[in-house]
């Protein structure tokens, strides 16, 4: 194990976890959050960076974020090699940079032995995805991809609930993310956050589809803990001149006969950030609204819908010791983000496999490969005029 | 014209329509909402029917309605014809019966000249409702599909909305109907209202897409004002020895690009009378969910959505005189129902052409022969792995 | 007993009982709420009338009710005296009219022996109040207060619940109505509702207090079947030039030691019809808000709470058998107020004794009584600075 | 100036805050919001503590948070002189003990001119707060006090468009705090944190009205921006054995004739921290609930409510730069708590005075004060029979 960022260190559970960053700048919405996810709960420290592919941009970061100048690096691959060198060198790596640099980042600290955190989608295709787990996994690396919506306590009650069979068995998942920033051609108007998800060279094949669509489909799976295995799916594009898609609408089959549909649309004019899950079993259902993250609606057939909530719902091991503060003091996606570290956190303390599945809850290579067969399955079906699919088997 | 059914007595204003009941016996949940919706607003009265096929049952529900003896029948064909040769005849027959009874009773009291209000859908068949349709043409009478639905307040102020262009150029219709009342296999245990809907020979070819999918359908239809043009379905039947569908989803394009969903499901556990519209257009959107009828979320992109309800909304002349009672007085299903009942009165009293479109909101027989090419479709759709599908033009 | 309005008729059960109204013609959105009230479930029927005190809007507005027109009255005394001697005269009497004219309107009828409807409040005085029900409770009459609220399904699930000891030990009873159509001084710009309520003359001493401070406070009353021991009260008028009240706030001590506050206000502005229940035991409360009537939150001290509707919900006595429509197809106001109408019927039909009470559910007498000593009561213990006064024993 | 703690040393803005803490240990609910509250922007550092009067788990508790062994102190008093000595000392203190405990520590650290952030409510007399306010303010310190609810941007939103007049002249302000972990006699069974919140000795002479009633009144207050002159309350014990009240109800008498009531309860069975703020004025109102901290009913008269959203509301400069992610992304009470930390990082960064107020939306010095006066004179109008009581002037 080299460099000091293997499990060895793992040890010394009193110090805070070192982290590096790739991306995430000034102006990066993504960046701050992932900072502050990783600040919440004191188990790490920000130590390096190469916030930026502007060197000056990057250095004024680094400095706004009190990175010693000497580890706010111009490139990431000599980030990756001189922090492995070091002593005190990064434990792990967050990127955060748009799509196609997901992998090339994540190799370059792969190949150090550097634990890795990782925005999704993982890659902008599936090839691409399988080659990097099978680096991460030959290093035995920790890989924290950054599926957020699944850090609410909420969501992670209804996991639990379902995997205890409280809902009888799976019929219908219905998933949604709606959203509306992306409903005039704001690409073509300067902004940068519009532009590189809608250029194909950076955020790959898919644009609503990738960004959204992913999270959509990765709650559904996570929670209902159901494969897909074939889907009929239509990519739109409303926005003039737009190169990807900017709506998507999906028929799935889960295995055990389970039907559901996805929806994912960034033109949806008055919805903000509306993902939304129900699912349905022979015994009763489950409702999750991402923008009341601490509610989750429970109704049995024939009986009151009952209104669970963080700190009032039926004891479930998933959320023991997951809250900060007592019910009725409502936590938000930043505290999601934050439980998402706090896995990874534990992972490494543990010096569990890193190896995903293992760290249970926390998702990370299996669904970062799964994402992307769903990705590629949508577009084939929908080239092929909603022709049921099949999800490439991972 | 015919035994006082047609338009020379509709100058008489002063008095009320005179019904006639076909089906809606003691027990039957329609019929009486049928009842209670044309009583509401004292524009009409129940003076005979052939409420059962079962003699008995026929005439004591007969009794418990103030009926007449000589005017309880025990058919109705024989109904039909007696009632046209009385002065006081009635002026309108509602039908009420299981669905593969509405046409060959629509044409029965059709052929006598006598109005129809009918329950939802019209037919069993495409063909069947556009042979209907032809003779009701012909004979120019009033005929009312009873989509409740399109009989709220709130429907029709999204509707007005919509064509007066509150949501710019409409790019996403989302709608769907979640039931579960047939969860479990009722028809198998001895329940007639789920006996009949799922029996080929009395339903037609589709279960639950008939019965709700319809609904949906039409209420997506009727407040979008755009027609449907080819469609991408799956039908699934979750309940073991069920002979129709319990759950359908489909993928639907829109005349003008609009793309959307639509969902209907019997089995959705803890959902009760879930049917919702979302409509999004370029500039905004309308949410209407019908187990809070009184309420319409509006949300222009950008801007915080707000929440009409009937008397606090935009001015529509859709909706205006609408109101029994004023705002915060919460009006619901029976009030939805009475105003398709006040729309028939209206037409009645006009004079106007029957053929449907011309009064206006009210659904009529476009209506029902456009949900039964939606029916189809969906079957044949469905029947070839999702391929996208033409509706039959009508 | 006289002129074929007592109990002797009861005994035909298959008539439609027949009413008289006085007030409610044209414009007026409480006679029509009555009418429609009394239609909805086919037990009445409207045969005569002084429908106003303007002549020739009353025989208008008899024409268009089809009242024929020896019935339609110029004066109420003379329609009590003429329907008394009349075969087929009324059974009952429906009074909305100002409040000044209830107590006057009433005795004409209940001297000749005619059950009576009466709008809230019962009187404008306490001692008026008193004298009418000594003369109902002589002749054996039914008496009908149409506290509406009273009649949603949910507010009786409420009241049974409490009964039954679901929520341990009443602690707190907080009751709110706030409405904002009187937040401009409307009754000087041509309003008549707003004039005649805020004219003590017609209205009596209390503007919000009398008008919905009565009704929020009967619901609490009606609800927690407790009774009010005594209060601290403070009314205000926002509104230059008003006469009245148009706010009022009084904390109130209920026997058992149960403490609460209510609140009702006429010029909340963005407040449309707001009235609020809320009642907390031992062990669980219950939450009631009629703009939303259908529901019902019911929770237990730390577990989740219940969202009770209409047909889901613990069974309950008092509403079976109330439902017209099935769970999940939205019943109003209008439903609501056709259930006093329905208790009126019950009784009626039953032949029981008319002295309230006996009738169950049914408001009538001695909420109209309880009323107007707790109207009385806040006025004394306002002019006392909040004094804490007791309510007169009833 | 002395001991680095002044104004002096406030132009190195690019270092950490330096705090330290006196209670808080492990355990404390209160004690851990803070900490995270402080890190959440990365404005602050934690380096000193004296975290329980227990010596051992004041140590534990250090090393838990990584607090250099000497600099775990045993005694408050101790850690003010040795803080103030030390060239690296803190710059200010963080006071979340018992209430009783809130002014002999704040004086301390006040004494060696140690900036001050302290937990409700200031003190347990309105002289007590007096007697600190007056040194705080001789030594020109910072002063915080943590009224949590004050930081959440839709409260700040609504304090903004008040005092810009969107609602026209206030009328009516109605606020509520209900909970209900105090519903049984949990101080007399082991509970911590009850014991001390119901002993007299530590929690002052108020129990619900002090802990909870003072939140109301400030975010009351602070919303409105109204004083209060008079009010009338009574305060209730329903628990047996309690020593301090569990239940208030108050009326109030705002400065420009407004009304309003005040609820807090702290045995309300299925309230979990129901705190609800509604202001109507003349032209609109606005409701905020803070289970639902990122949504603001907003209602002109006879207007459809808006729902504003942080992001999603008519522009603020209170709350331009508050949010840290986009709309729709849900933040809570650790967002808000850190806002309040980011208020004082901001005056303290600015070297402004600190007499409380001149930083504007941060509370401090005379909202401690306020909120004393308003329980001392709750306690007078209580004990004499709910008498119209004027708040001492501040």
């Amino acid at each position: 194990m080299m460099a000091g960022n293997g499990f060895a260190k793992n040890k010394d559970t009193s110090r805070r976890i070192r982290l590096g960053m790739v991306g995430g700048g000034e102006g990066s919405f993504i960046g701050a959050a992932h900072r502050i996810a990783a600040r919440l709960d004191d188990e790490f420290e920000l130590v390096a960076g190469a916030l930026s592919s502007t060197p000056a941009k990057a250095h004024a970061s680094a400095t706004a974020l009190r990175i010693a100048p000497e580890r706010s690096y111009a490139d990431y691959g000599e980030m990756a090699r001189a922090e492995a060198t070091r002593e005190d060198g990064i434990d792990a790596v967050v990127i955060v940079t748009p799509n196609h640099l997901h992998v090339p980042v994540a190799l370059a600290f792969a190949e150090q032995g550097i634990h890795i955190i990782c925005d999704k989608p993982i890659a902008t295709s599936l090839a691409d995805a399988q080659k990097l787990a099978q680096v991460v996994r030959e290093r035995n690396l920790h890989f924290l991809l950054t599926h957020t919506y699944s850090g609410y306590p909420m969501v992670r009650q209804a996991r639990e609930m379902i995997a205890a069979g409280e809902l009888g068995d799976i019929r219908i998942v219905q998933v949604e993310y709606a959203q509306d920033w992306l409903g005039q051609p704001i690409e073509q108007q300067g902004n940068k956050q519009a532009a590189w998800r809608n250029d194909p060279a950076q955020a790959g094949p898919a644009g609503a589809l990738g960004d959204i669509g992913t999270h959509a489909y990765h709650l559904a799976r996570y929670v209902s803990g159901l494969k897909v295995q074939e889907l009929s799916a239509e990519l739109s594009t409303f926005v003039a001149g737009r190169a990807l898609d900017d709506h998507v609408q999906v028929m799935l089959h889960y295995e055990g006969g389970a039907r559901g549909m996805l929806w994912a649309s960034q033109v949806a004019s008055g919805a903000v950030n509306a993902l939304r899950l129900r699912v349905y079993g022979t015994q009763a259902s489950l409702h999750f609204d991402q923008e009341r993250p601490e509610e989750l609606r429970f109704a049995r057939q024939g009986e009151p819908a009952q209104c669970l909530r963080r700190g009032l719902a039926p004891a479930s091991s998933a959320i023991a010791g997951m809250s900060r503060i007592p019910a009725g003091h409502p936590e938000g996606y930043l505290e999601a983000f934050a439980q998402l570290y706090r896995d990874f956190a534990q992972a490494w303390r543990k010096g569990t496999d890193g190896a995903n599945g293992v760290e249970g809850h926390m998702p990370g290579l299996d669904d970062g490969i799964d994402g992307m067969a769903f990705v590629e399955a949508a577009i084939r079906s929908h080239r092929d005029g909603a022709k049921w699919t099949k999800l490439q088997a991972i």
